[in-house]
């Protein structure tokens, strides 16, 4: 018999806490004592973990995940809804929302086209995006500035431009904050390119 | 209405998983989002946390976490009987274990003697220890050199001696691989107090 194992539930907890992102095993290792030293703690995230499985869906209109369909922001008519906001996660809608700055709706991809990676028109929330179109005049895509993003985007707008609707791409350039020494060549060649006088 | 804000379940999950030490606001919403679009890995997450806590319960010999009771260390016959070591936590048994030095048993105390938190003999395992003396010819003391620490190792000793029983402490001194130049003071000055004779 080998004490180095741990008892077999522990070892299953620690594997599965390891699992997720960021997480080695040595933090999961820490994690898993400590949810078993905290029963109140351990029973509070397990609960939340499955209600969250259960009662989170995905907005039928923009794919962002929700507990009501559609989802708040689709249905307030506070909002211009002849704008799209394009993004891959959920968690981009909320950096976008943080601003205060956005007035329009958004969509949510689910990814971006990878074909490395197997992922297709099929498996991003494209279909979902062609059928809500009507009365929308622009779409802005808001996908990050990646090789996948930058394919999807050109992806897109090929499709919607046909379409006549407005298809614009928000502004890549120096942080807010962010010095021209430490910059990346890319990020300076954007900031250039997209100059405007003052 | 706040668009800033999740859905109540996604929020309460977020909540959840801030409260796991060492896990910040931004790091939950990352983990929130990953089990949110991996649904395997949340279920098998939320039913490991629930085995455990349901089946890991505390050997009533050494207090060490255990599926089985008394656990697996104790009932071997292959170990030192007379030879018990006390450490603060179950997460030291396993780095115990890990040199394959030692073939003794173990004691979890659960903490350390700690008046400005409250934590008197009476929350740790101490009234367990006393009780599982019989044919106990050495306690080694190896609890964390904090002022914490020190302090419970000299109420045990303190305790024991008078039973006839050896109490002994482990060594502290550089790390192995340390260097003299960046140990701390104190480490240094422990480092000297030990020598022994080459």
């Amino acid at each position: 018999m080998n004490f180095l194992s741990y008892p077999r539930p522990l070892a299953d907890l620690i594997t599965a806490l390891s699992r997720l992102p960021g997480i080695g095993p040595k933090t999961a290792g820490r994690l898993a004592f400590y949810l078993l030293q905290e029963p109140e703690a351990a029973e509070a995230l397990a609960q939340s973990i499955r209600a969250a499985k259960e009662e989170i869906r995905q907005c039928s209109l923009c794919c962002n995940f929700t507990d009501s369909d559609p989802c708040a922001l689709c249905q307030s008519d506070q909002r211009d809804h002849s704008l799209l906001c394009v993004v891959e996660q959920p968690r981009d809608v909320a950096a976008l929302e943080k601003t205060g700055e956005y007035k329009g709706l958004y969509h949510v991809l689910h990814g971006t086209l990878s074909p490395m990676e197997g992922i297709g028109p099929d498996q991003l929330r494209i279909k979902e995006l062609l059928g809500r179109l009507e009365g929308v005049k622009e779409v802005v895509m808001a996908v990050n500035p990646t090789v996948e993003g930058e394919t999807t985007a050109l992806y897109l707008s090929r499709l919607l431009k046909p379409m006549g609707i407005l298809v614009t791409r928000i502004a890549h350039g120096l942080p807010v904050g962010g010095d021209l020494e430490y910059a990346d060549e890319v990020t300076i060649a954007r900031a250039l390119e997209g100059r405007r006088q003052l």
